[in-house]
């Protein structure tokens, strides 16, 4: 017997990218006829199918990262158990995707929670939910291709079986493929909607975001400047804000770690602030709702200081600044604007091309880091889009 | 000399309504000849006029309550000071009042405190800003005439002087004068606009208001009612709840003050909230965010049960519920419709007349009163509208 598939996945096959080690036909399953190149199957569907119909047992083994408990306060690496399963076939209607970068997100937090929320929460035992990247290895789904680059919930694993719901094809032409998990995906989905639905900017307003060197932060603080707006970043730390500033035009940034919020804002909005996207809650948010000009919009994306208190979350204590400037609070959940998204991608692609929207990826190696990476999201330690790759393109 | 207007004024002259003694005509005053009753000065203008043609010195004394400190906490008699002083002359574009009916609103209470929200805070020593139903006993002002029924802000006082800016005429024939700070004043606007403008309740819905049989929280649910959504009502105790089920026809009753409110929301809103509006904050806010459907609003329109925290507000420590229903939370101030009162108290008025809409005023009868039964506001011990009587008709 030759190199079985778990063999191949487990030492990786780093000479041939965008072929995965699992299928490749070897010259066991193929009989022993060695292929020239260009015999070589074209596509790893071909040859998977053909393994399928030789019935060779593809063993393939598939790791993950699996909720071991409920964290209580930040998520520690125990919360997590690293296991392998053989991984199974795709039915009728399925595909077998090969994952390629795991979006590292912080609502990710929210998810290991219990209680009812807007999905419902990750159980004990299953495999942890993220967005990833994928590539189709194997498609019982007409619409699907075996090679097609995809985005889907596909959790932090090497391989996943989906039967294509909420799957979307991406084109690496296009954009390089972990920007469909920053600017062309989730990130910016979020930043999109929530800043232009839920918060209506108009031309010559202030718009503060918080969490502004984050994914979604950054993004909605560029398409700010595009719709004309003057944008005031919170970030933590000086190379944050100096990158707001320098790299995406920024017309001004707030170190929370080393100022007073509040005299910042004061000092930065002389006009006061007609929109706060609100990736953060606590004394930010606090600081925000005590600068509001009269009719503000505040969008509620994220309370990232507090996903991981394990005390009750706080509220803030003057939202009566809601009535004062006769201000509204809205949260979303960018879901509700699935049947939109090719709308924001295409409009956002349009902004990229023309230089005025960058994306920004912060791109860690090995999914085994995945635990420790995670926490980068909670301790600030990142700028932009924070990216788990998993394997090679 | 005779009677003094002042004395007339702290004497009172019960036998005569309507007709204020401290300008009535003396017989000092008209030289010494007695009217016949048919001879009596029809209207206090022409008197009045009279007075100051001939120049009599009517040392009128307007008695008032004024802001003596700043409340902490609960306010006090002590916050007050009960003074006296001569009432001047309107000057040319003014109107004299004498005040007939103070209104008692939770929102008395900010207007105490420093700092800045949607009015500037009563200055210590000015007198305790208030909106009042006045009759006009003389007029510099092309626009009321004397013996108008008029409504303002003409704080807590017996007589005010205003230049009509923000004085709007009512029709005592149309409505008892109370109702005008009741339904068709400042409580039915906030309910009428929180509700329809704010709130946008849809048929079908399930509305809850707090502080529900208060002078907002009763016609809220009456509204609601009259826009065929299911509501139900937040009180404190069973004579209140009982009040809002067989008087105002609520679906369903909740009393704060012996029921654990999220569980009887849980129960009285099988399909979730879809519209809440707040008087009260606190617990009972949070309650209502953790009970919210989908696409919810939230009208912020008062937070009477912190009003008088000596410590910081209570902000909402689950506002997060927002984001998971999609809702939205947003504070107004009843003055910024005041173009549209017109629309309101007409449609208003329609509904009462049609016997749908009923209001309810409770009647403390004498200013020196006001300390006390303003507290009232606060301690939940009235049903309906608090008016202040401070003089008869």
């Amino acid at each position: 017997m030759g190199l079985s598939a778990h063999d191949a996945i487990s030492k990786g096959d780093k000479g041939s990218p965008g072929l995965p080690a699992a299928v490749r036909c070897t010259t066991e399953r193929t009989g022993g006829r060695v292929r020239s190149a260009s015999e070589t199957c074209a596509t790893e569907d071909w040859c998977y199918a053909h393994a399928r119909r030789d019935r060779v047992n593809v063993a393939v083994a598939n790791h993950q990262f699996r909720l071991a408990a409920r964290p209580v306060g930040l998520c520690t690496r125990d919360d997590f158990s690293y296991t392998e399963e053989p991984l199974g076939e795709p039915a009728d209607g399925e595909i077998l995707v090969k994952v390629l970068y795991v979006s590292l997100d912080p609502a990710m937090r929210g998810w290991m929670n219990e209680g009812r929320s807007y999905v419902p929460p990750v159980a004990i035992g299953e495999v942890m939910r993220s967005i990833d990247v994928a590539r189709v290895l194997a498609s019982n789904n007409p619409k699907f291709a075996v090679g097609d680059d995809v985005v889907g919930i596909f959790n932090v694993q090497e391989y996943a079986i989906s039967n294509g719901s909420g799957v979307t094809k991406v084109d690496r032409k296009l954009a390089p493929l972990p920007v469909y998990l920053s600017v062309l995906g989730m990130p910016g989905m979020t930043a999109y909607f929530g800043l232009l639905d839920v918060c209506e900017p108009k031309e010559g307003e202030t718009v503060v975001v918080s969490g502004a060197a984050g994914a979604v932060g950054q993004v909605v603080g560029q398409i700010a400047r595009i719709k004309g707006c003057r944008v005031v970043g919170i970030a933590g730390g000086p190379e944050k804000c100096q990158y707001l500033l320098n790299e995406l035009g920024f017309d001004a940034a707030i170190d929370y770690k080393a100022e007073d919020v509040r005299k910042a804002l004061k000092e930065k909005c002389p006009d006061r602030i007609n929109v706060y996207f609100d990736n953060v809650g606590g004394a930010i948010l606090e600081a925000a709702l005590s600068r509001l000009a009269r009719g503000a919009r505040i969008a509620i994306c994220g309370a990232v200081s507090q996903y991981n208190n394990s005390g009750p979350m706080k509220g803030p204590s003057n939202y009566m600044a809601l009535l004062v400037d006769r201000a509204r609070m809205q949260g979303f959940v960018v879901f509700d604007y699935a049947g939109r998204y090719g709308e924001a991608a295409l409009e956002m692609a349009g902004w990229m091309a023309e230089g005025k929207l960058k994306s920004s990826e912060e791109i860690v190696e090995g999914l085994e880091t995945f635990p420790d990476t995670l926490l980068r999201l909670y301790t600030g330690e990142k700028l932009g889009k924070l990216v788990l790759k998993v394997a090679g393109e």
